[in-house]
Protein backbone atom coordinates (compact mmCIF):
# COMPACT_ATOMS: atom_id res chain seq x y z
CA UNK A 1 0.00 0.00 0.00
CA UNK A 2 1.41 3.40 -0.95
CA UNK A 3 1.71 5.98 1.17
CA UNK A 4 -0.97 8.60 1.75
CA UNK A 5 -1.21 11.65 2.53
CA UNK A 6 -3.74 10.92 5.56
CA UNK A 7 -0.69 8.83 6.91
CA UNK A 8 1.34 12.14 7.77
CA UNK A 9 -0.67 13.61 10.47
CA UNK A 10 -0.96 10.80 12.31
CA UNK A 11 3.06 10.19 11.83
CA UNK A 12 3.29 13.81 13.62
CA UNK A 13 0.74 12.65 16.59
CA UNK A 14 3.11 9.63 17.22
CA UNK A 15 6.32 11.43 16.82
CA UNK A 16 4.46 13.08 19.44
CA UNK A 17 3.59 10.76 22.06
CA UNK A 18 6.55 8.46 21.32
CA UNK A 19 9.06 12.02 22.10
CA UNK A 20 7.28 12.07 25.36
CA UNK A 21 7.94 8.47 26.16
CA UNK A 22 11.38 8.88 25.05
CA UNK A 23 12.17 11.93 27.32
CA UNK A 24 10.23 13.88 29.88
CA UNK A 25 12.61 17.12 28.83
CA UNK A 26 9.69 18.98 26.95
CA UNK A 27 12.48 21.61 25.04
CA UNK A 28 13.68 18.15 24.19
CA UNK A 29 10.29 16.81 22.86
CA UNK A 30 9.85 20.13 21.08
CA UNK A 31 13.28 19.99 19.55
CA UNK A 32 12.23 16.56 18.13
CA UNK A 33 9.08 17.05 16.81
CA UNK A 34 9.81 20.43 14.67
CA UNK A 35 12.99 18.00 13.00
CA UNK A 36 10.30 15.50 12.03
CA UNK A 37 8.46 17.91 10.81
CA UNK A 38 11.58 19.43 9.11
CA UNK A 39 12.18 16.09 7.69
CA UNK A 40 8.83 15.00 6.43
CA UNK A 41 8.25 18.42 4.90
CA UNK A 42 11.44 17.71 2.55
CA UNK A 43 10.72 13.95 1.93
CA UNK A 44 9.47 12.55 -1.55
CA UNK A 45 6.40 10.63 -0.55
CA UNK A 46 6.80 9.14 -4.27
CA UNK A 47 6.72 5.36 -4.36
CA UNK A 48 6.98 5.72 -0.37
CA UNK A 49 5.28 2.91 1.69
CA UNK A 50 3.74 4.04 5.32
CA UNK A 51 7.10 2.28 7.04
CA UNK A 52 9.36 4.32 4.99
CA UNK A 53 8.02 7.24 7.01
CA UNK A 54 7.50 5.44 10.19
CA UNK A 55 11.42 4.42 10.21
CA UNK A 56 12.48 7.58 9.45
CA UNK A 57 10.34 9.21 11.92
CA UNK A 58 11.66 7.02 14.74
CA UNK A 59 15.53 6.88 13.71
CA UNK A 60 14.96 11.11 14.53
CA UNK A 61 13.83 10.15 17.84
CA UNK A 62 15.97 7.52 19.10
CA UNK A 63 19.07 9.52 17.99
CA UNK A 64 17.88 12.91 19.56
CA UNK A 65 16.90 11.38 22.85
CA UNK A 66 19.08 8.89 23.03
CA UNK A 67 16.62 6.79 24.60
CA UNK A 68 16.82 3.51 21.77
CA UNK A 69 13.38 2.15 22.97
CA UNK A 70 10.71 4.70 24.07
CA UNK A 71 8.54 2.25 24.04
CA UNK A 72 10.00 -0.63 26.04
CA UNK A 73 8.23 -0.69 29.51
CA UNK A 74 4.38 -0.35 27.47
CA UNK A 75 6.15 -3.70 25.70
CA UNK A 76 7.19 -5.17 28.61
CA UNK A 77 3.56 -4.86 30.49
CA UNK A 78 1.74 -6.11 26.89
CA UNK A 79 3.43 -8.97 27.36
CA UNK A 80 3.38 -9.83 30.89
CA UNK A 81 -0.44 -8.93 30.58
CA UNK A 82 -0.07 -11.55 27.71
CA UNK A 83 1.59 -13.86 29.53
CA UNK A 84 -0.79 -13.98 32.43
CA UNK A 85 -4.14 -14.27 29.97
CA UNK A 86 -2.52 -16.99 28.02
CA UNK A 87 -3.64 -19.96 30.23
CA UNK A 88 -7.39 -18.70 29.78
CA UNK A 89 -6.69 -18.20 25.80
CA UNK A 90 -5.48 -21.64 25.64
CA UNK A 91 -8.73 -22.90 27.14
CA UNK A 92 -10.77 -20.72 24.92
CA UNK A 93 -9.12 -22.81 22.27
CA UNK A 94 -9.67 -26.13 23.81
CA UNK A 95 -13.33 -25.73 24.60
CA UNK A 96 -13.85 -24.34 21.10
CA UNK A 97 -15.18 -26.41 18.06
CA UNK A 98 -13.56 -25.36 15.40
CA UNK A 99 -9.76 -24.75 17.21
CA UNK A 100 -8.01 -23.48 14.50
CA UNK A 101 -10.59 -20.79 13.61
CA UNK A 102 -10.60 -19.83 17.61
CA UNK A 103 -6.96 -19.50 17.47
CA UNK A 104 -7.17 -17.46 14.51
CA UNK A 105 -9.46 -15.21 16.05
CA UNK A 106 -7.67 -14.75 19.52
CA UNK A 107 -4.42 -13.87 16.90
CA UNK A 108 -6.15 -11.36 15.41
CA UNK A 109 -7.73 -9.89 18.41
CA UNK A 110 -4.22 -9.56 20.13
CA UNK A 111 -3.66 -7.26 17.23
CA UNK A 112 -5.55 -4.75 19.02
CA UNK A 113 -2.14 -4.05 20.79
CA UNK A 114 -0.89 -1.51 19.03
CA UNK A 115 0.48 1.71 19.85
CA UNK A 116 0.94 2.90 16.40
CA UNK A 117 -2.71 4.26 15.51
CA UNK A 118 -3.56 5.43 19.08
CA UNK A 119 -2.80 4.42 22.78
CA UNK A 120 -5.93 3.37 23.93
CA UNK A 121 -8.07 0.23 23.50
CA UNK A 122 -9.45 -2.86 25.98
CA UNK A 123 -8.31 -5.72 25.05
CA UNK A 124 -10.73 -8.06 27.23
CA UNK A 125 -13.74 -6.48 25.15
CA UNK A 126 -12.25 -6.48 21.90
CA UNK A 127 -11.26 -10.84 22.82
CA UNK A 128 -14.98 -11.15 23.13
CA UNK A 129 -16.10 -8.99 20.68
CA UNK A 130 -13.99 -10.75 18.19
CA UNK A 131 -15.04 -14.42 19.34
CA UNK A 132 -18.54 -13.59 17.75
CA UNK A 133 -17.82 -11.11 14.92
CA UNK A 134 -17.83 -12.61 11.12
CA UNK A 135 -14.56 -11.82 9.14
CA UNK A 136 -15.35 -8.16 7.22
CA UNK A 137 -13.22 -10.28 4.54
CA UNK A 138 -13.04 -13.98 5.27
CA UNK A 139 -10.71 -16.01 3.04
CA UNK A 140 -10.51 -18.12 6.44
CA UNK A 141 -11.17 -21.50 4.29
CA UNK A 142 -8.67 -20.73 1.78
CA UNK A 143 -6.25 -20.12 4.70
CA UNK A 144 -6.98 -23.34 6.14
CA UNK A 145 -6.86 -25.21 3.03
CA UNK A 146 -3.15 -23.79 2.12
CA UNK A 147 -2.34 -24.29 6.05
CA UNK A 148 -3.21 -28.07 5.49
CA UNK A 149 -1.00 -28.94 2.34
CA UNK A 150 2.04 -26.73 3.73
CA UNK A 151 5.02 -27.42 4.96
CA UNK A 152 7.10 -24.57 5.71
CA UNK A 153 5.34 -21.48 6.95
CA UNK A 154 6.67 -17.59 7.71
CA UNK A 155 4.80 -15.80 9.97
CA UNK A 156 5.31 -12.08 10.72
CA UNK A 157 4.59 -11.17 13.72
CA UNK A 158 3.27 -7.48 14.38
CA UNK A 159 3.21 -6.11 18.51
CA UNK A 160 4.83 -7.09 21.54
CA UNK A 161 1.93 -8.58 23.93
CA UNK A 162 -0.05 -9.61 20.61
CA UNK A 163 2.71 -12.09 19.53
CA UNK A 164 1.51 -14.33 22.42
CA UNK A 165 -2.03 -14.47 21.00
CA UNK A 166 0.37 -15.69 17.91
CA UNK A 167 1.82 -18.47 19.78
CA UNK A 168 -1.33 -19.59 20.47
CA UNK A 169 -2.05 -19.88 16.81
CA UNK A 170 1.60 -21.52 16.25
CA UNK A 171 0.56 -24.14 18.34
CA UNK A 172 -2.20 -25.39 16.08
CA UNK A 173 0.29 -25.37 13.57
CA UNK A 174 2.88 -27.90 14.99
CA UNK A 175 3.98 -30.07 12.98
CA UNK A 176 5.33 -27.47 10.52
CA UNK A 177 8.44 -25.89 10.28
CA UNK A 178 7.76 -22.16 10.99
CA UNK A 179 10.04 -18.72 10.77
CA UNK A 180 8.70 -16.17 12.96
CA UNK A 181 10.06 -12.68 11.84
CA UNK A 182 10.14 -10.03 14.21
CA UNK A 183 11.85 -6.31 13.75
CA UNK A 184 15.72 -7.09 14.39
CA UNK A 185 15.47 -3.43 16.96
CA UNK A 186 12.41 -1.55 18.79
CA UNK A 187 10.41 0.65 16.85
CA UNK A 188 7.16 2.21 18.39
CA UNK A 189 5.76 -1.23 20.37
CA UNK A 190 6.83 -3.84 17.21
CA UNK A 191 7.97 -7.09 18.79
CA UNK A 192 11.55 -7.74 19.14
CA UNK A 193 13.71 -10.99 19.38
CA UNK A 194 13.93 -10.42 23.33
CA UNK A 195 9.96 -10.16 22.88
CA UNK A 196 9.69 -13.00 21.07
CA UNK A 197 11.62 -15.17 23.51
CA UNK A 198 10.02 -13.74 26.40
CA UNK A 199 6.68 -15.20 25.05
CA UNK A 200 8.42 -18.49 24.22
CA UNK A 201 8.36 -18.32 20.63
CA UNK A 202 11.47 -19.52 19.71
CA UNK A 203 10.58 -22.99 21.10
CA UNK A 204 8.36 -23.13 18.07
CA UNK A 205 9.56 -21.45 15.91
CA UNK A 206 12.81 -20.21 14.04
CA UNK A 207 13.51 -16.52 14.99
CA UNK A 208 14.31 -14.40 11.70
CA UNK A 209 14.78 -10.39 12.00
CA UNK A 210 13.55 -7.60 9.38
CA UNK A 211 14.74 -3.90 10.15
CA UNK A 212 13.64 -1.39 12.04
CA UNK A 213 15.43 1.30 10.48
CA UNK A 214 18.95 1.14 11.82
CA UNK A 215 21.37 -0.73 9.83
CA UNK A 216 22.59 -4.19 10.97
CA UNK A 217 18.57 -5.31 11.90
CA UNK A 218 17.75 -7.12 8.74
CA UNK A 219 16.55 -6.97 5.42
CA UNK A 220 14.01 -3.98 4.77
CA UNK A 221 10.52 -5.40 4.83
CA UNK A 222 9.68 -5.09 1.36
CA UNK A 223 13.40 -5.55 -0.05
CA UNK A 224 14.02 -7.89 -2.59
CA UNK A 225 15.79 -10.19 -0.35
CA UNK A 226 12.91 -10.31 2.08
CA UNK A 227 10.24 -11.01 -0.45
CA UNK A 228 12.20 -13.84 -2.12
CA UNK A 229 12.11 -15.17 1.20
CA UNK A 230 8.50 -14.59 1.85
CA UNK A 231 8.02 -16.48 -1.62
CA UNK A 232 10.06 -19.48 -1.08
CA UNK A 233 7.25 -20.27 1.92
CA UNK A 234 4.37 -22.35 1.64
CA UNK A 235 2.24 -20.18 3.48
CA UNK A 236 3.02 -16.76 4.60
CA UNK A 237 0.97 -15.43 7.75
CA UNK A 238 1.10 -11.66 7.71
CA UNK A 239 -0.22 -9.45 11.25
CA UNK A 240 -1.39 -6.27 11.19
CA UNK A 241 -1.48 -3.28 9.27
CA UNK A 242 2.14 -2.55 9.12
CA UNK A 243 2.88 -5.78 7.50
CA UNK A 244 -0.19 -4.99 5.08
CA UNK A 245 0.94 -1.73 4.29
CA UNK A 246 4.28 -2.68 3.06
CA UNK A 247 3.40 -5.98 1.49
CA UNK A 248 -0.10 -5.92 0.18
CA UNK A 249 1.14 -5.74 -3.62
CA UNK A 250 3.90 -8.88 -3.09
CA UNK A 251 3.35 -11.76 -5.38
CA UNK A 252 3.91 -14.62 -2.74
CA UNK A 253 1.06 -16.84 -0.63
CA UNK A 254 0.40 -14.03 1.97
CA UNK A 255 -2.65 -14.20 4.40
CA UNK A 256 -3.52 -10.84 6.22
CA UNK A 257 -4.80 -10.88 9.22
CA UNK A 258 -5.75 -8.21 11.20
CA UNK A 259 -8.28 -6.25 12.68
CA UNK A 260 -8.61 -2.74 10.80
CA UNK A 261 -7.88 0.45 13.29
CA UNK A 262 -7.32 3.47 10.82
CA UNK A 263 -9.07 5.17 8.41
CA UNK A 264 -6.89 5.16 5.83
CA UNK A 265 -6.37 1.15 6.32
CA UNK A 266 -10.36 0.95 6.35
CA UNK A 267 -10.66 2.64 2.87
CA UNK A 268 -7.51 0.70 0.98
CA UNK A 269 -9.26 -2.69 2.42
CA UNK A 270 -12.67 -1.84 2.16
CA UNK A 271 -13.29 -2.46 5.58
CA UNK A 272 -15.14 -0.39 8.31
CA UNK A 273 -12.69 0.32 11.59
CA UNK A 274 -13.14 -2.53 14.07
CA UNK A 275 -13.36 -4.66 11.02
CA UNK A 276 -11.62 -8.35 11.45
CA UNK A 277 -9.89 -9.73 8.06
CA UNK A 278 -8.53 -12.79 7.01
CA UNK A 279 -7.03 -11.67 3.57
CA UNK A 280 -5.08 -13.66 0.74
CA UNK A 281 -2.84 -11.90 -1.07
CA UNK A 282 -3.31 -11.58 -5.00
CA UNK B 1 -3.24 30.03 26.76
CA UNK B 2 0.24 29.67 25.46
CA UNK B 3 0.65 26.72 22.86
CA UNK B 4 1.10 23.26 24.00
CA UNK B 5 3.05 20.33 21.79
CA UNK B 6 -0.20 18.79 21.64
CA UNK B 7 -1.61 21.34 19.06
CA UNK B 8 1.18 21.02 16.52
CA UNK B 9 -0.30 17.08 15.05
CA UNK B 10 -3.91 18.99 15.28
CA UNK B 11 -2.75 21.45 13.27
CA UNK B 12 -1.20 19.26 10.58
CA UNK B 13 -4.05 17.52 10.54
CA UNK B 14 -6.32 20.72 9.82
CA UNK B 15 -3.59 21.42 7.40
CA UNK B 16 -4.74 18.56 5.35
CA UNK B 17 -8.04 18.66 5.97
CA UNK B 18 -8.36 22.64 4.73
CA UNK B 19 -6.02 21.99 1.74
CA UNK B 20 -8.45 18.86 0.57
CA UNK B 21 -11.35 21.90 0.76
CA UNK B 22 -9.08 23.96 -1.09
CA UNK B 23 -8.18 22.15 -4.14
CA UNK B 24 -8.77 18.73 -5.67
CA UNK B 25 -5.28 18.53 -6.76
CA UNK B 26 -3.54 15.74 -5.21
CA UNK B 27 -0.01 17.13 -5.73
CA UNK B 28 -0.98 20.62 -4.65
CA UNK B 29 -2.42 19.09 -1.47
CA UNK B 30 1.01 16.87 -0.58
CA UNK B 31 3.03 20.26 -1.54
CA UNK B 32 0.84 22.47 0.69
CA UNK B 33 1.22 20.08 3.59
CA UNK B 34 4.83 19.74 3.58
CA UNK B 35 5.09 23.31 3.03
CA UNK B 36 3.47 23.54 6.59
CA UNK B 37 5.09 20.98 8.15
CA UNK B 38 8.56 22.42 6.65
CA UNK B 39 7.12 26.11 8.22
CA UNK B 40 6.06 24.81 11.55
CA UNK B 41 9.44 22.88 12.22
CA UNK B 42 11.28 25.89 11.26
CA UNK B 43 9.06 28.46 13.63
CA UNK B 44 9.77 28.73 17.28
CA UNK B 45 6.92 28.22 19.91
CA UNK B 46 8.22 30.39 22.64
CA UNK B 47 5.44 33.13 23.34
CA UNK B 48 3.29 31.82 20.85
CA UNK B 49 -0.67 31.36 21.00
CA UNK B 50 -1.88 28.89 19.26
CA UNK B 51 -3.61 31.11 16.23
CA UNK B 52 -0.54 32.48 15.69
CA UNK B 53 0.32 28.89 14.38
CA UNK B 54 -3.22 28.93 12.97
CA UNK B 55 -2.40 32.01 10.75
CA UNK B 56 0.67 30.82 9.26
CA UNK B 57 -0.69 27.30 8.31
CA UNK B 58 -3.98 28.81 7.07
CA UNK B 59 -1.46 31.87 5.39
CA UNK B 60 -0.14 28.91 3.48
CA UNK B 61 -3.04 27.00 2.18
CA UNK B 62 -4.78 30.25 0.73
CA UNK B 63 -1.45 31.47 -0.89
CA UNK B 64 -0.29 28.33 -2.39
CA UNK B 65 -3.85 26.81 -4.06
CA UNK B 66 -5.07 30.28 -4.56
CA UNK B 67 -8.28 29.90 -2.74
CA UNK B 68 -8.72 32.28 -0.39
CA UNK B 69 -11.68 31.20 1.08
CA UNK B 70 -11.99 26.78 1.55
CA UNK B 71 -14.49 26.87 4.33
CA UNK B 72 -17.27 28.98 2.11
CA UNK B 73 -19.36 25.78 1.23
CA UNK B 74 -19.61 24.49 4.48
CA UNK B 75 -19.98 27.83 6.46
CA UNK B 76 -22.91 28.83 3.97
CA UNK B 77 -24.50 25.39 5.01
CA UNK B 78 -23.73 26.10 8.52
CA UNK B 79 -25.47 29.40 8.37
CA UNK B 80 -28.52 28.52 6.01
CA UNK B 81 -29.29 25.17 8.37
CA UNK B 82 -28.82 27.25 11.94
CA UNK B 83 -31.27 30.42 10.56
CA UNK B 84 -33.64 27.85 9.49
CA UNK B 85 -33.49 26.85 13.37
CA UNK B 86 -33.97 30.05 14.39
CA UNK B 87 -37.75 30.05 15.02
CA UNK B 88 -37.72 27.11 17.11
CA UNK B 89 -34.19 28.47 18.81
CA UNK B 90 -36.52 31.81 19.70
CA UNK B 91 -39.68 29.53 21.29
CA UNK B 92 -37.03 27.77 23.38
CA UNK B 93 -36.27 30.83 24.86
CA UNK B 94 -39.76 32.38 25.07
CA UNK B 95 -40.73 29.07 26.73
CA UNK B 96 -38.32 29.01 29.30
CA UNK B 97 -38.08 29.69 32.98
CA UNK B 98 -35.11 32.00 32.66
CA UNK B 99 -34.97 33.41 28.93
CA UNK B 100 -30.92 34.75 29.83
CA UNK B 101 -30.01 31.38 30.90
CA UNK B 102 -31.71 29.70 28.09
CA UNK B 103 -30.20 31.93 25.51
CA UNK B 104 -26.82 31.78 26.73
CA UNK B 105 -27.04 27.61 26.67
CA UNK B 106 -28.28 28.36 22.93
CA UNK B 107 -25.13 29.86 22.07
CA UNK B 108 -22.91 27.71 23.62
CA UNK B 109 -24.64 24.88 21.83
CA UNK B 110 -24.00 26.54 18.97
CA UNK B 111 -20.23 26.36 19.45
CA UNK B 112 -20.38 22.94 18.35
CA UNK B 113 -20.49 24.00 14.97
CA UNK B 114 -16.60 23.94 14.45
CA UNK B 115 -14.53 22.62 11.74
CA UNK B 116 -11.36 23.34 13.59
CA UNK B 117 -10.95 20.20 16.31
CA UNK B 118 -12.61 17.88 13.73
CA UNK B 119 -15.30 17.81 11.10
CA UNK B 120 -18.00 15.90 12.96
CA UNK B 121 -20.86 17.04 15.05
CA UNK B 122 -24.49 16.59 15.90
CA UNK B 123 -26.10 20.11 16.08
CA UNK B 124 -29.61 19.18 17.04
CA UNK B 125 -28.09 16.09 19.82
CA UNK B 126 -26.47 18.67 21.29
CA UNK B 127 -28.92 21.39 21.78
CA UNK B 128 -30.79 19.36 23.26
CA UNK B 129 -27.85 17.91 25.88
CA UNK B 130 -26.79 21.27 26.92
CA UNK B 131 -29.85 22.78 27.61
CA UNK B 132 -30.12 20.28 30.78
CA UNK B 133 -26.53 20.03 30.91
CA UNK B 134 -24.84 21.49 34.75
CA UNK B 135 -22.12 23.98 33.47
CA UNK B 136 -18.73 22.61 34.42
CA UNK B 137 -17.47 25.64 35.59
CA UNK B 138 -20.47 27.85 36.39
CA UNK B 139 -19.72 31.61 36.88
CA UNK B 140 -23.26 32.35 34.47
CA UNK B 141 -25.11 34.59 38.01
CA UNK B 142 -21.54 36.74 37.38
CA UNK B 143 -22.79 36.80 34.25
CA UNK B 144 -25.91 37.60 34.68
CA UNK B 145 -25.10 40.57 37.05
CA UNK B 146 -22.36 42.05 35.02
CA UNK B 147 -25.05 41.82 32.12
CA UNK B 148 -27.56 43.89 34.53
CA UNK B 149 -24.75 46.64 35.17
CA UNK B 150 -23.45 47.31 31.93
CA UNK B 151 -23.93 49.10 29.11
CA UNK B 152 -21.48 48.41 26.83
CA UNK B 153 -20.89 45.07 25.39
CA UNK B 154 -18.19 43.76 23.26
CA UNK B 155 -19.26 40.43 22.07
CA UNK B 156 -16.51 37.82 20.17
CA UNK B 157 -18.21 35.40 17.80
CA UNK B 158 -16.97 32.03 16.90
CA UNK B 159 -17.83 30.08 13.96
CA UNK B 160 -20.14 31.04 10.98
CA UNK B 161 -23.89 29.04 11.77
CA UNK B 162 -23.03 29.75 15.57
CA UNK B 163 -23.24 33.59 15.32
CA UNK B 164 -27.10 32.44 14.26
CA UNK B 165 -27.10 31.40 18.18
CA UNK B 166 -25.25 34.12 19.11
CA UNK B 167 -27.86 36.51 18.12
CA UNK B 168 -30.13 34.58 20.33
CA UNK B 169 -28.78 35.97 23.27
CA UNK B 170 -27.47 39.02 21.79
CA UNK B 171 -31.43 39.47 20.98
CA UNK B 172 -32.02 38.93 25.27
CA UNK B 173 -29.69 42.36 25.58
CA UNK B 174 -31.14 44.54 23.29
CA UNK B 175 -31.13 47.99 25.54
CA UNK B 176 -27.39 47.74 25.06
CA UNK B 177 -25.01 48.94 23.27
CA UNK B 178 -23.02 46.20 21.47
CA UNK B 179 -19.87 45.92 19.38
CA UNK B 180 -19.62 41.80 17.69
CA UNK B 181 -16.24 41.08 16.66
CA UNK B 182 -15.66 38.57 14.16
CA UNK B 183 -13.09 38.00 11.39
CA UNK B 184 -12.14 40.36 9.12
CA UNK B 185 -10.77 38.00 6.50
CA UNK B 186 -11.94 33.70 6.41
CA UNK B 187 -9.76 31.41 8.62
CA UNK B 188 -11.38 27.56 8.73
CA UNK B 189 -14.87 28.12 9.35
CA UNK B 190 -14.77 31.70 11.47
CA UNK B 191 -17.80 33.86 11.41
CA UNK B 192 -16.43 37.26 9.03
CA UNK B 193 -17.92 40.23 8.11
CA UNK B 194 -20.57 39.10 5.00
CA UNK B 195 -21.36 35.54 7.91
CA UNK B 196 -22.71 38.53 10.59
CA UNK B 197 -24.43 40.20 7.88
CA UNK B 198 -26.32 37.16 6.54
CA UNK B 199 -27.65 36.12 10.39
CA UNK B 200 -28.57 39.70 11.06
CA UNK B 201 -26.21 40.89 13.42
CA UNK B 202 -25.49 43.98 11.72
CA UNK B 203 -29.05 44.90 12.64
CA UNK B 204 -28.61 44.67 16.75
CA UNK B 205 -24.73 45.46 16.98
CA UNK B 206 -21.74 47.38 15.49
CA UNK B 207 -19.69 44.82 13.56
CA UNK B 208 -15.92 45.22 13.95
CA UNK B 209 -13.30 42.66 13.16
CA UNK B 210 -9.75 41.28 14.07
CA UNK B 211 -7.70 39.83 11.81
CA UNK B 212 -7.13 36.34 9.87
CA UNK B 213 -3.48 36.20 9.93
CA UNK B 214 -3.79 38.97 6.15
CA UNK B 215 -2.50 42.32 6.20
CA UNK B 216 -5.84 45.15 6.46
CA UNK B 217 -8.26 42.71 7.90
CA UNK B 218 -8.05 44.23 11.64
CA UNK B 219 -6.18 43.76 14.43
CA UNK B 220 -4.58 41.31 16.01
CA UNK B 221 -6.57 39.27 18.82
CA UNK B 222 -4.45 39.71 21.45
CA UNK B 223 -2.37 42.82 20.39
CA UNK B 224 -2.49 45.94 22.60
CA UNK B 225 -4.72 48.01 20.38
CA UNK B 226 -7.05 44.93 20.70
CA UNK B 227 -7.01 43.85 24.41
CA UNK B 228 -7.54 47.90 25.05
CA UNK B 229 -10.68 47.74 23.30
CA UNK B 230 -11.86 44.89 25.22
CA UNK B 231 -11.14 46.69 28.47
CA UNK B 232 -13.03 49.94 27.63
CA UNK B 233 -16.27 47.55 27.57
CA UNK B 234 -18.22 46.78 30.46
CA UNK B 235 -18.78 42.98 29.54
CA UNK B 236 -17.14 41.16 27.13
CA UNK B 237 -18.49 37.75 26.35
CA UNK B 238 -15.79 35.52 24.28
CA UNK B 239 -17.06 32.78 22.64
CA UNK B 240 -14.98 29.55 21.74
CA UNK B 241 -12.03 27.52 22.35
CA UNK B 242 -10.21 30.15 19.81
CA UNK B 243 -10.65 33.54 21.56
CA UNK B 244 -10.17 31.59 24.84
CA UNK B 245 -6.52 30.68 23.57
CA UNK B 246 -6.36 34.33 22.50
CA UNK B 247 -7.53 35.87 25.67
CA UNK B 248 -7.49 33.37 28.67
CA UNK B 249 -4.66 36.21 29.95
CA UNK B 250 -6.11 39.10 29.22
CA UNK B 251 -6.82 41.41 32.10
CA UNK B 252 -10.53 42.60 30.90
CA UNK B 253 -14.18 41.62 32.34
CA UNK B 254 -14.02 38.65 29.79
CA UNK B 255 -17.03 36.12 30.26
CA UNK B 256 -15.62 32.50 28.41
CA UNK B 257 -18.37 30.77 27.14
CA UNK B 258 -17.74 28.09 24.87
CA UNK B 259 -17.92 24.13 24.84
CA UNK B 260 -14.77 21.97 25.69
CA UNK B 261 -13.62 20.24 22.36
CA UNK B 262 -10.16 18.90 22.76
CA UNK B 263 -7.78 17.30 24.70
CA UNK B 264 -5.48 20.33 25.23
CA UNK B 265 -8.00 23.23 26.26
CA UNK B 266 -9.52 20.44 28.41
CA UNK B 267 -6.27 19.91 30.51
CA UNK B 268 -5.82 23.74 30.49
CA UNK B 269 -9.24 25.09 31.93
CA UNK B 270 -10.08 21.86 34.13
CA UNK B 271 -13.16 20.55 32.12
CA UNK B 272 -13.78 17.30 30.48
CA UNK B 273 -14.21 17.38 26.62
CA UNK B 274 -17.86 18.00 26.02
CA UNK B 275 -17.98 20.21 29.01
CA UNK B 276 -19.68 23.35 29.04
CA UNK B 277 -17.98 26.56 30.41
CA UNK B 278 -19.23 30.14 31.23
CA UNK B 279 -15.20 31.39 33.15
CA UNK B 280 -15.22 35.06 34.41
CA UNK B 281 -11.53 35.84 33.53
CA UNK B 282 -8.82 36.68 36.32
Amino acid sequence: MRIYLDCIPCFVRQALEASKMATRNKNKQEKVLKKVLSEIGKTSLKNKIPSDIAHKVHRIIRKMTGNNDPYKKLKDQCNRKALRMYPDLKQKVAGSKDRLLTATKLAIAGNIIDFGPGSEFNLEKTIEEVLVQDFAINHFNRLREALQKSEKIVYLGDNAGEIVFDRILLEELKDKEITFVVKGGPIINDATVEDAKFAGIDKIAEIKTISNGEPGTGPKRNSKEFTNFLKSADVVISKGQGNYEALSEVNANIFFLLKVKCPTIAGDIGVKIGGIVVKQSC
